[in-house]
């Protein structure tokens, strides 16, 4: 029996986390969750699980469910993410957005905690640093995204060391049948409607940027000690195949399946195990696989993630708040879909990286690049 | 460094088998061979290799070969594929074809030695006895087809117990677009033009009538300890995807690369490692592919194999027998495409098969079923 605590559980991973621990109640118990504002989700949480210790956003939230439910413990913030993170649970799923995400990881992998990473913001902007303690710690980091969780499966028994390549699937989002010129006049709307998975909407619009394959590149380099020059990328509308490694005798093992997140949270959590579950792939109903080569001035904000890890540094910090700044404006309608992109190559060509960074001038360069800078 | 023999070492995977050995020189080095008639191209292997056994079909050649190369020795008959299955190399290829190569590979088992299987044959005809030996002498079976090697590759690192499906894929062979209609006017020429695999004759006419399909299906129930339920075949004209095994979580592995034998030979050699190859598959010309269900109405065959092993007992290796007879006479040009699967289907029809054979009853029939039976 794990107990699982979770970081966002009223998020589009958080929920369906939630559904794997309903689904396996010998094998899955909840510790702590934290929550942002979303109350109502929060009391049927209540109402269904005991968590030990729940986190709420702000203070006065706190404080009225306090009132109400005088056997829980509660807290709140950015104190209450590190307080769940660091609890006595097994396992901690962070299914936080953002780099908000990235303190409280770090806490709960120097308390020795296993991690069910879903937040791909921590290793894009402080991969080393993670990745260091991770070692030193000796914690497993398991991915939540179908991806990662596809290479770490395609890894499973292998030598590290011959690996020769990471062949990152992406669906193209939203706009794949769509040019340039055409994404001009996308709406919000339009973005969120993601062909294959069902997500939060920040990762269904990094999805149609395919900033989130960016992300996803940087966040490989980091979880499967990779050289930037050994992931490489291919579109699949299908999302049927997940993800490749191809290893030195051009062997390639691929990791396929319907596209459900809970079949990879449940991974992350019964890892090394693997859990029964319903709905097979049909395999009746396979019928045609399509591959076409990525397309970097289409997808200009990957060659941007790739130019970010190249430079290093701070620089994929700065590139992931200004993606997290300009998206969070794109979904308040304050701009445009194209300026999506605009702000965030600006932004990295006014930022001058520093080398080596330690988490301050990370977490510094994070706030900066995230707010107005006015 | 590993030295490894070779039973069949003129035939197609033989061959390449000694290319990878010369490719590899730091890692493997050639132990005994055996040959059946093919003196020329055995006195181009004594040039390249240094063999310290051979093996020859008959005596005839051996004397005048011994005579012409009095520095090494030279063996016959059966009594030479045991010699060369008995000798201290680390690891022994089955490269030879049909059931002839049964009784040397279970003797290299009984000495303790690795084999690497590409005589499916063996396991068709007593998978039963030679697991339960290889399993007494902890000895490892490496298969050495692309498709019980891809279903290897997708076990590493996995608990069998978790495995739910293997999936092998079929490539449909020569005759895949063809009705069964049309197939009562097909030539041996057209039977021997496979569109993917360059390979041995007698394969590749099993390929064409799927019972090499069925075959490996058998195999594989034996190879990686299997119900018959748990085996399905897929049509997937690309040979890209060589199989796949779907586990418990509805995860599914798959093992892809260019159908190239020699990667599939290296593996089985170099086996925990993976070691370098040249010419990796080209993710760019990745286009498409493509899979349909199997009609089992269509690969009469196919159907033939899932009764042999489902009948058990001396029915697999019945089926073997006369599928091996009727190949050859087809070979032979004696009888027509489709009479092979008539002279297979009324073979087994008339035979009333023993439960839990021994060895020397399964070579009984084996015999009889391989003779002309007047």
């Amino acid at each position: 029996m794990k107990t699982i605590s979770i970081l966002g559980a009223t998020g589009s991973v958080g929920t369906q986390a939630l559904t794997v621990i309903s689904n396996n109640p010998e094998h899955f118990r909840l510790g702590s969750i934290s929550i942002g504002s979303n109350i109502d989700r929060l009391e049927e949480i209540l109402e269904t699980f005991r968590p030990t210790l729940v986190s709420v956003g702000n203070d006065a939230d706190r404080l009225a469910l306090q009132g109400k439910y005088p056997h829980i413990e509660f807290t709140s913030g950015k104190q209450g993410l590190l307080d769940v993170a660091t609890d006595d649970s097994d396992l901690l799923l962070t299914a936080i957005m953002g780099s908000i995400g990235l303190e409280p990881t770090l806490a709960a992998i120097e308390v020795g905690k296993d991690i069910a990473l879903a937040n791909k913001e921590t290793l894009v902007a402080a991969g080393e640093i993670v990745m260091a303690k991770a070692k030193e710690k000796n914690v497993s980091i398991v991915p939540v995204d179908s991806e990662h969780s596809a290479i770490f499966q395609c890894l499973r028994g292998e030598n590290r060391s011959e690996m020769k390549r990471i062949i990152l699937t992406a669906s193209g989002g939203s706009f794949r049948e769509l040019s340039r010129e055409a994404l001009s006049d996308v709406t919000l709307e339009d973005a969120l409607d993601h062909p294959n998975w069902s997500m939060g909407r920040k990762i269904t619009i990094d999805s149609a940027t395919m900033m989130n394959k960016g992300l996803e590149v940087i966040e490989a380099k980091w979880l499967f000690d990779a050289e930037v020059d050994q992931i490489s990328t291919i579109l699949h509308r299908e999302s049927t195949i997940h993800s490749m490694v191809e290893f030195v005798d051009n062997s390639i093992m691929a990791q396929m399946g319907t596209p459900d997140m809970k079949t990879v949270i449940q991974f992350a959590f019964s890892h090394p195990d693997r859990l029964p579950t319903d709905d097979p792939m049909d395999l009746d109903a396979l019928s045609q696989l399509n591959f076409s080569p990525m397309d970097l001035e289409r997808f200009r904000m990957l060659a941007l993630a790739y130019d970010a890890i190249r430079t290093g540094g701070t620089m994929p910090a700065v590139m992931n708040a200004a993606n997290e700044y300009a998206v969070n404006r794109f979904l308040n309608g304050e701009i445009s879909f194209l300026e999506i992109e605009e702000i965030v190559e600006s932004r990295m060509h006014s930022h001058d990286p520093v080398k080596n960074p330690d988490l301050d001038t990370i977490l510094y360069y994070d706030r900066l690049y995230k707010s107005d800078m006015r």
